[in-house]
């Protein structure tokens, strides 16, 4: 089975949270395989906003010191694991957040394996399942693993298109496609705060799934790209002072996609909400940022606050077909990947300066192997 | 239609929050009787805990200096509106904490009349129906309300139990019956936090509707009375530290009673959800106490946290039949109504000091209007 995997793996390296935004080319030895995985050679990979909060030690320290990050990756199937079914060599594939769970708990058998307790992160996380290796991302010339977390792409989707999906595209489609099922309307109304990274998928990925979506931003800058991207009102928060007046009891669903919290007043929002309207956020703000509610926030609507995690392979599978037939893609900006590039796209990420994703490519002339 | 209404109403109230606990008794001019509005000569009424935060100015300041609380109301029909057609003279009703709403707007059309924005409740609220008269409550001879929130109480069950389920009983039915029926399984598993006079009710009615139900308690002290109760599990949360552990991904849905949030860490509570899991709090704090929640909070299980307000007519007719065909009572203790009998009750309650709701009973001997 495992033909023609490198002894070695090739990747662009973090060292320490001190130095987050300069990787430097490294070699490390890869996770064993294991009778499920799938190994991959990669062909490009999406910056995802959770890279930098890695990189940065935001949630949890850095756990190697020549950590690559990475997790929206594309790449084509070089190898399998003795028991492997769901994809083949030569396919060409993806790989999301997400890189093993136990699949045999209650949640990894109903299609609930992103919220596994055994479940490893595709970086920075200790893979118990194969002698507590610290797991490596994408920005890497291969990658490995389990064939559960591993998601073919339709042939109308280009690889530099699919890259963002497997993170950005997943974690917003999930809980769009979740609780538009339990709204159970022709046309839900869907609020979408923060047009970034998640924020301009999720309104491709609402608008296509039949609902009326408001985007909120702070600012008119963004207003007509709302609307090219599938929006269907535009509130600037920031400019138009009344808005919950305005749109009070009109959304039966808000999804933050904005990461930070600064100056996002929980309250208004879930003020907008119908009678059992749910505000998720998906957006993540450094751990010591908090939201205070009290039951009061709530009690005029019944409505919620909550979060979600990725998503399933069948909503995976069926987000991919939903952008192949739909023409759904992330706006990216492309980047040969190297030392320099990935030190600038990290930079500009962190500061916002990117509409709406960065994906690295060129791997065959960067990596060696 | 209006026959027999007094020309003033007689009751126990308060002149200020420093002396919440002292009702004087006191005679007012009552509201004007509107088309739909129903008139009840007052037969008993349930203290609920609502009545101290209110008299305490915990939510609001007092509205008038004769306050009179009191939103658990059993009574009988005097007279009606020339437009009622709910109830008629002679009926055995009973008003809960919201004696009127517009009746008009999509909330009040869709069995959520309990949010809708123009909604009157019981006490202490500016009735903007009728001449922006403040509200008073059931520790008074005769209650007026919009026959909407009027509820027929079925002959099996005694007006001194009914009392406790107009607000009580209510409040912890909706969130009960909405949730499990969008959990949609044969036996949810729903664990109640608190067991007081909302949690005592919670119990039952779950239990009836066919939940596995667990009860969470600080002590061991009221273990029996859970299982007594319809509770199938009880954790004491103070004396068990590993019960998060052990109740991992168990609950599909908690519902929090307990009115005060000190030592409730919601974390804990948070984590024993099962995907999708929610958590409901109809306890209700003082507007100052706030929890602190971030994404994270929710992150592991897409769990979520709201609130509840009330229940719609629908909801409190059911309830009612529910009760009286599975014999589902408060326990109660009742205390024939007066200046010093109240003060005691309000004291007591106020301290926990009982298991678990007061009834004002003997209303004939009290008022002689």
């Amino acid at each position: 089975m495992t033909v023609d995997i490198p002894a070695k793996f090739q990747g662009f390296g973090v060292h320490d949270k001190e130095h987050w935004s300069e990787p430097k080319f490294v070699e490390y030895t890869p996770k064993k395989v294991l009778p499920h995985d799938v190994v991959l050679k990669n062909i490009c990979n999406g910056l995802c906003g959770t890279d930098i909060h890695t990189l940065k030690a935001n949630w949890s320290p850095l756990k190697r010191d020549d950590l690559v990050v990475g997790h929206e990756i594309i790449g084509t199937v070089i190898a399998v694991g003795d028991e492997v079914t769901q994809v083949k060599v030569g396919d060409r594939v993806g790989i999301g957040a997400c890189a093993s769970s136990c699949r045999s708990c209650t949640r990894c058998q109903e299609e609930n394996e992103q919220y596994c307790h055994k479940s490893v992160s595709t970086y920075n996380s200790i893979d118990h399942f194969a002698d507590n290796y610290v797991t490596q991302g994408g920005y890497a010339s291969h990658s490995i693993a389990n064939e559960q977390f591993v998601f073919p792409i339709p042939d109308g989707l280009d690889s530099v298109s699919a890259a963002p999906l497997m993170c950005a595209g997943l974690t917003v489609y999930s809980p769009i496609v979740r609780n538009l099922k339990k709204i159970g309307k022709k046309e839900p109304v869907v609020g979408i705060i923060g047009l970034g990274g998640l924020g301009h998928l999720a309104v491709q990925f609402a608008s296509a799934l039949g609902a009326k979506v408001t985007v909120f931003s702070r600012s008119n800058a963004k207003k007509d790209e709302a609307f090219q991207l599938g929006g269907h009102e535009f509130i600037a928060t920031g400019v138009e002072k009344d808005w919950t007046t305005k749109y009070q009891d009109n959304f039966d669903f808000i999804l933050n996609c904005a990461s930070g919290i600064d100056g996002l007043n929980l309250n208004d929002y879930l003020s907008v909400l119908k009678v059992d309207g749910r505000f998720v956020s998906v957006g993540l703000p450094p751990v010591k940022d908090t939201f205070e509610v009290t039951p009061f926030s709530f009690l005029k609507n019944a409505g919620s606050f909550g979060s979600s995690l990725l998503g399933s392979k069948a909503e995976a599978l069926e987000m991919l077909q939903l952008a192949a037939d739909k023409g759904i893609k992330p706006w990216v900006e492309e980047i040969p990947i190297s030392e320099k590039a990935v030190n600038e796209a990290l930079n500009r990420c962190d500061q916002g300066d990117v509409r709406y994703r960065f994906v690295f490519t060129d791997y065959d002339k960067a990596f060696t192997n």
